[in-house]
């Protein structure tokens, strides 16, 4: 697997984009978004937990479960299009049949995806106008899917996009994704918005299962703020232009396919992670192990989301009690007794508890360690052999500031 | 029941409190407390849910569920005893033994209790000699009730006590009590801290159950930053003074007891809600009309709890969709299309979602209503009967600072 100096989701064969100012709610800047494929794609999506769904996660759910496929998808920013009623589900429709209008696409094949605020309608009429003013500028060009993945963008700092290239079937399959998402961010889902694409061939069920799996270890393991969001949306679209043979069984080709897709999605988890509304760090946190794979995981999510965590890595504070106690309420059992924990970055390692007793540790080389861009906080819980990683990242002013007044 | 206007956990017959300035981790500031019965108390205690347990928890587990009476507490800030293995619970061992050394109670009748930095050793010849300093000292004044409640205090603005009477068995009683904690506050345990003192005569298996029952509408409602503290303690110590008839079963007296346990823990954890770290606001949520009881305590506790609908309340923003995201994640099931959400303060009342619909409401009301010192968001799930109220604070710049750098 080669990962692409530049690109996202238009690097594979047949994928285009465009991206429009459609002045849904900011000013200035774009807002709108559009993927399309030549060919029609085989699909797969996983969506939030959230009992309160957006209408527009209701709408590709719709589609990923149908077998239908899918070729298009419109994304908007500004508004969320969440706790709309039945007016925000026509909206969705709406915007779908201005796809067919303009390119002839099936409605029923275009999925639609909102960032921002909830509680709000959709200016449908604008987003009608956005995909009228996009369907004539779609473009396979690298520039296009950059500014895809900008238009995208709500109080992202950056944008987010990756593509890499790997072998099945004897071919090379090229592998593009873009994201987007810095608060509103947290497990039992998947990111924000998400969008991948592929020109491999693949059966439709092994697409979802490998989809459904990568996130386990990816998106759903990066925290911002805790708060799960009504519209998180991942999807994956795979036109099966590279030629290879379909895979339609496990074997090498799905292992490479897998290999490059938690790739992808761990480096735009990470990115996501690190671009935590207001945030100056990436705080992740390891926990190996553990008696089972889920308890590595509630452990070092529970730790990278705690606020006092947050707060302490913000502040250089090596206060490593505030872990352990954020590792005691997530609701994994185990014995203090049994812990160590470490402080790891570009700047050294530091043990800090040692099976149930508090060292007495160099003060200085602790803050130094958490002085880097990237801090590790990393737990052996000495209970059993399961290991898992979490990402998030600290709790500065801005955070507060952002979403303070975010509205407005 | 009535409510004195002064007073905390020396009201009650028979009890005195002092208080000292030990040097433990703060200097020039009080940092012991000592609450002393004359007469051994029947006792009850509810503790912290989080597995990593401070040593003192453990210690005062063990005498309330033992059946022994309890006739002393003994507090301290700046160090929390927790994550000290051994040695952590050999100094509980050491404090209690300084005030059978002073006072001549039993060690094994002597709880202790512990809040500040977690993860370092309490200097126990520092406790010793605070014991030795306050033995002398205790005193039955409304004075030493206040000191007492000032010196457990941490990044508490305010002191915290109360005190109110009532009848029971031809007699009068009186309840008193006093509580400390501002962050590391969450539900699924008590407070950060809380003593209550009573000279009513009654069965331990009862108060034990009045007051498991109490604390889970009043402690186990509030919630700052989610962080479920390792040293949560709420004791309560009855002496039996007043002289009434001893209450071994439920009936009027039981009832008349229940309802001031219930004022004085409700009073208190809305005080500490309010004194949040941080905090500016206090923010309520009520939920009616809710499924079960549980779903009633999950969704308004969500609310009260996510970091984006508090970032909106002080930030004045009327973003309610944060409130229906936070519901939607919340565990508790629910269908948007049923649910009203209100704004409450002194300054109105605002309907803004009805039944899946946003309502096009007066954003400068909403403002209005939301400047205001307590906050309320109504919320009617319309799906069953029950109701309940969860208390927070909202969060700003303050909480981040207060957080950042706690330790030095």
């Amino acid at each position: 697997m080669e990962r692409l100096s530049q690109g996202g989701v238009t690097a594979p064969k047949g994928f285009k984009a465009a991206s429009a100012a459609a002045g849904i709610k900011y000013q200035g800047r774009t807002d709108m978004a559009m993927v399309m494929s030549e060919a029609p794609c085989v699909c797969a999506g996983t969506y939030t937990s959230n009992v309160v769904k957006a209408a527009c996660v209701l709408w590709d759910k719709e589609i990923t479960e149908s077998g239908r496929p899918m070729q298009a998808v419109v994304v908007n920013s500004g508004i969320a299009n969440a706790c709309t009623g039945e007016e925000g589900f026509n909206a969705c429709r709406k915007t779908a049949e201005a796809v067919t209008e303009a390119l002839g696409i099936p409605a029923d094949t275009v999925a639609v995806a909102s960032t921002g605020v909830i509680g709000m309608q959709l200016p449908v009429e604008k987003l009608s106008a956005g995909v009228k003013m996009m369907a004539p500028e779609l473009s396979d060009t690298i520039e296009a899917g950059t500014a895809a993945s900008k238009a995208i963008m709500t109080t992202d700092t950056i944008n987010k996009e990756i593509a890499v290239t790997f072998e099945a079937g004897g071919r090379k399959i090229t592998l593009g994704g873009m994201s987007k998402g810095s608060g509103m961010i947290h497990p039992n889902m998947c990111t924000m918005l998400g969008f991948l694409t592929t020109d491999l061939a693949i059966d439709k069920a092994l697409l979802q299962e490998a989809l459904s799996s990568v996130i386990k270890d990816t998106f759903n393991m990066i925290t911002v703020d805790g708060d799960t969001s009504t519209n998180d949306t991942l999807l994956i679209m795979a036109n099966g232009l590279a030629g290879n043979e379909k895979i339609t069984g496990k074997g090498e080709d799905y292992d490479a396919f897998y290999s490059a897709l938690e790739y992808v999605c761990t480096t735009l988890a990470k990115t996501m992670a690190g671009d935590g509304e207001g945030a100056t760090k990436l705080f992740e946190c390891k926990v190996v192990n553990a008696k089972t794979k889920d308890d590595a995981r509630i452990l070092s999510r529970a730790v990278v989301g705690s606020n006092l965590s947050k707060a302490a890595i913000y502040g250089c504070d090596a206060n490593f009690g505030r872990f352990l106690c954020a590792m005691g309420y997530s609701g994994s059992g185990f014995d203090q007794n049994d812990v160590e924990l470490f402080f790891e970055s570009a700047a050294g390692r530091l043990q800090v508890f040692d099976h149930g007793v508090p060292l007495n540790f160099d003060e200085e080389l602790a803050v130094k360690i958490m002085k880097e861009q990237e801090v590790t906080v990393f737990v052996d819980m000495h209970e059993g052999t399961e290991s898992a990683t979490a990402w998030g990242c600290d709790l500065t002013y801005d955070y507060v500031k952002i979403n303070a007044d975010y509205r407005s």
